[in-house]
């Protein structure tokens, strides 16, 4: 961090605008926690009230830790915009240096942050996993706001400035006479740095969490349960140096490709990979226990790894189904949008394939290595989670990075830098996009690996409440359960959805009252006024996702309540099932569509300013909230509904009815 | 018949212009059955040598009795049109009176057919169940590809037909200049007609066979199991009487609104509800059985007139959601699929608490009547479904008779029949997508009950056939099952979509030719070949099937050979929750994309020509293979995967895994 922070900030143009999207981030974030603040404390209370003391200092920790790491990763974030753009004056390499160094930090607190926080609850309550769940449910309490909040702010801004500014006025994108510019400036690093950070500090708490819950009861073949619990904390723990490692390989030459620039990435993700599953190979026997719990780490990997693959592979514009997608915009935005649902809807299959055949591979492995234990088998699903996010320092650098390098472009723009300049931002953004578009993959997967995790150490918890707890699928609840989980996610996703629409019709308002009301804004002798766009979008973003907030929240408790612990077991995984496959969907689309357009504006299909482009336009509108607001949302409801389960498990019985 | 076929068929160029349809249907049906001979010639052997002949005769009597009612309703319906243009000539009454009376003997035609294969089947097999699932099984693979080749071949002609005609060279819809007008028509039978008949053949089979399934192992409090394998065919039996009886209500006066044409089919159906449930409180306890059996039919029938309105309130311009929809076109078209997709999503919510309630409900009323007995439970919740489809003989008329009315409109068009022949046609076509809209949400709703009520008569044939069968949730292979079963709706609706695209650019080029090559076609002296156009509608239809098609008969016997019959039942689990849900957002989202386009065609947001209106056709596209295509092909999906496996229950293992 002191060494971004020493970087040089350029001139005084430079300098200004970037402290006001630092004010504009600060804004948010203040007035974001102080909401959290007041929705923290409740729910203390109300986990004091219906649990304990130790689960609610759990929570508070857990949102404290998250809140922490999002602020310091945002903070420094819009604080190497600048210093990325004056670097890029310098050379490519010492842009991608000082961006990259940037979202090392929010990566590397995201990691450590949790670890610390889950060893020292630990500690404090003598090994007592149920306390430590809280910790889990702080972490996601904070992530759902963060990515709700967070999502709704970046698209509302964007749509705003680019429907007003681009559409209507005709000025080009980041040119600061655009009233909504910072806002938008400030959407990308709430949505992207911290909503992605918060996210991803939530299931990598959730799986550790979720390990440690399960291997306390379990102990077969001499292998005890601390060893159980410990494994999943020595993963984390020799990953968070393996990412390290990872983060100090990233450098590149002068007159690098997209390609070279993407490859030195991949070589910062796959050394930390490699060095991982080094170090773990020496951990399991140390811990005492079966090699074949390596063999699970390294599933989760690979399954990591996998996601991450066809994610890119279908919305890069190199490879076919993106193509595809442009190809249509020939016959007009309608059937432009259809392929783009499709190739959607068809990217969900690799994902899935391989979420089932992981789980299969690492249940089978784990329940052999326990004698055939099936807590066992539940376990080594978690500890797949927590494999495929052990490098999660360096794979969430490589993607909070990527606003970073669109900040400093959009600075360089607006302060009329060179265009070499310019030109080497715009190269380190779009391997941003690139890596934007595995990171939500990977974010995706790895959510469901906890969700599912969570939900094992939640029937875990419901058994030993009650002893005749069973998971029938027949049961006359349990379809309901199913059917009601998964409507919830598509409620969610409408509810965001429109959540962006209102927001941004607010912006378009404001933005347009500015034009009309300031004179000279047009001939540029008139300044805009910045802060009242920022606290617009601020205050549409916090109203927006309460309602959806609330219901992820309330809907688990609900269910528990009234239809019962095994009600709620089904609710889980309709809604993690189909939470999955609609996030999936529309992460992929949104990227497609997104990526479609650069493809027709390389020059494909009459290229910039042709009929196809302006069908691609519309695409790309579309999977605005698709990609960036509702699809990564889905994550958080996912999680948190089985963290919400899990805290709150003793207190469920058999329902009302 | 008669009756109908007795009406007058107006003037020549009516006749030549239904002659072109009638050939048009004739050769798609001839060409689909040959091939349809040939796969159920194929399964047939298939079954016989895994199974038994005595299956595969019941497949091949489903198969012919769902080909022949669909047959006779399209080769009435394609008749009907040319008679319900005269009668319009005449009066409203009297065409509303041809077009519902041909509507009708589809509906007759399905519920007697069905009933009456099923009755001879059971007297023929001595009351082997077993035996008898192979008739729904016959009914379910005709019904796929009559509603997968339906509707690629509708929405195909439909957007080729318009892509030339209307947009490139500008001339009206209906226009018999436009070589592919004949395949649009054929295509509104071909789908909304035989698919449409086909599908609810399917779930009304379906339903009776699983009721019966389930029933035949049941006996509790006195109650022997031929009264519960008797009750369903009561129900059903007496539904056709109370359905006929329905049918006979429908006329109207010649200034009806579209308020009094909708009360009019409303009476009838509810009339029909009501005698269905005035006979039925007489048969349940004739046939010895417990009073509650009847507040589950109750209870079926309810639920589905609440899934009809739900999906009326969330399709029709009178209603906010629709409007709101309309509303976001002011901000161009990409507002608007955002709001469709999310008022498509949102939607989903009340037809799946409706279920969801449905289920607890009979489940519990079920269990207590037999009891305590789980299977007495299940076999509720399928009679929920018989209940639901007992007025089937007449809500399918209410659907069927709108391609007729929407033919008759295409007649009067063509043959240029006076304005006010067109002011009652278009009357009649517009009741006929209002109704078109509850059918499809009565279609979905029917098969979700029927897909569970299949798959829990499939799990209680594995039971008999693997005494230590369970379906814990927690089972290594149960969450991977769920996972595959959920994505394969996403992926059948992918390809169904894309399927869409590709068939309809073929009619594109085709159309093309015929402007370019065929000398003065425009001018109106030359002459059209249809033909071409409806052979490649035909030919591509039928091709494009076959992929979605094959993959929902192998996808169950795949996951139940190598992952076993747990895993098989969590499959069946997660296609049909992810299947119910896709379908009903694509259905109502196509469905109100449509309306709010026609809510802007009668003046509001600037009317027709407006940029409102350009942007609310990009919807209206978009929503095409949504709701005509995808939407309801996604219902056969889960119905004839449960039948699949239902039928080759006592086939799977344990897996090889």
């Amino acid at each position: 961090m002191r060494n971004v922070l020493a970087e040089e900030t350029g001139n005084e143009t430079m300098r200004n605008i970037s402290a006001a999207v630092q004010e504009g981030a600060a804004a948010f974030l203040n007035r974001e926690y102080t909401f959290l603040t007041g929705f923290v404390i409740i729910v203390a209370l109300v986990i004091t009230i219906f649990l304990d003391w130790q689960t609610a200092v759990a929570f508070i920790a857990g949102a404290l830790a998250s809140g922490a790491a999002g602020y310091l990763g945002m903070m420094v974030a819009v604080r190497a915009n600048v210093r990325t753009a004056a670097a890029a004056q310098r050379s490519l390499n010492d842009g991608l240096r000082v961006a990259f160094r940037s979202g090392s930090i929010m990566g590397m607190a995201v990691v450590s942050f949790s670890i610390l926080g889950l060893t020292i609850l630990y500690l404090a309550f003598d090994g007592n996993i149920a306390y430590i769940t809280g910790f889990g449910f702080g972490a996601s309490s904070i992530a759902l706001f963060a990515r709700v909040g967070g999502g709704i702010y970046t698209k509302a801004a964007d749509v705003g400035a680019d429907l007003v500014g681009k559409v209507e006025q005709g000025i080009p994108e980041d040119d600061p006479r655009n009233p909504a510019v910072i806002a938008d400036n400030v959407g990308d690093n709430v949505g992207d740095v911290a909503g992605m950070g918060a996210d991803l500090f939530e299931s990598y708490s959730g799986s550790i969490v979720a390990a440690a819950t399960l291997g306390a009861v379990l102990s077969a073949g001499g292998q005890s349960p601390l060893a159980f619990i410990g494994l999943p904390f020595l993963v984390a723990a020799v990953g968070i140096v393996s990412a390290l490692v990872g983060t100090f390989m990233v450098k590149t030459e002068e007159n690098a490709t997209q390609e070279d620039l993407l490859n030195t990435l991949r070589r910062a993700v796959y050394t930390a990979s490699g060095l991982v599953l080094v170090l773990s190979a020496i951990m399991v026997p140390l811990a005492g226990l079966d090699f074949r719990f390596w063999v699970i780490i390294l599933v989760g990997l690979i399954a990591g790894n996998g996601i991450a693959y066809f994610t890119e592979y279908y919305t890069s514009y190199s490879e076919k189904p993106t193509q595809s997608i442009a190809r249509t915009a020939e016959t007009g935005s309608a059937t432009l949008i259809i392929q783009g649902l499709a190739v959607g809807m068809l990217s969900t299959v690799a994902p899935v394939l391989i979420v089932a055949f992981a789980i299969l591979l690492s249940f089978w492995l784990g329940a052999a290595a326990t004698e055939g234990n099936l807590t066992g088998g539940l376990y080594a699903v978690a500890l797949a989670g927590v494999g495929m996010l052990s490098t999660l320092g360096v794979t969430l650098a490589t993607d909070a990075y990527g606003p970073v390098a669109d900040n400093a472009g959009g600075i360089a723009e607006m302060a009329d830098l060179p265009d070499y300049v310019r030109e080497r931002t715009d190269a380190l953004d779009s391997l941003g996009n690139t890596t934007a578009a595995t990171g939500k993959g990977f974010a995706i997967g790895s959510a469901v690996l906890t969700a599912l995790a969570l939900m094992a150490a939640y029937t875990e918890a419901a058994r030993v409440n009650n002893p005749e707890f069973s998971l029938n699928l027949l049961d006359p609840v349990m379809l309901p359960g199913i059917l009601i989980g998964a409507v919830l996610p598509y409620l969610f996703a409408a509810l965001t959805m429109t959540a962006v629409g209102k927001a941004a019709y607010e912006i378009v308002l404001e933005v347009r009252r500015q034009f009309r009301e300031i004179p000279g804004l047009m001939e540029g002798t008139g300044r805009p006024d910045y802060r009242t766009c920022v606290g617009i979008s601020t205050q549409s973003a916090l109203r927006e996702m309460i309602l959806p907030g609330a219901m992820a929240v309330i809907a688990p408790l609900l269910v528990g309540f009234i239809l019962g612990a095994e009600a709620l077991a089904g609710m889980l995984v309709g809604a993690t099932v189909s939470g999955f496959l609609l996030a999936v969907m529309m992460a992929n689309a949104g990227g497609a569509w997104d990526n479609a357009k650069k493809w027709i504006e390389t020059g494909q299909m009459g290229g910039k300013g042709s009929d196809a482009h302006k069908a691609a336009v519309v695409g790309d509108t579309v999977g605005d909230p698709f990609k960036d607001t509702s699809g990564p949302s889905l994550n958080i409801l996912i999680k948190l509904m089985s963290i919400v389960s899990l805290v709150f498990a003793s207190a469920f019985g058999s329902g009302l009815l």
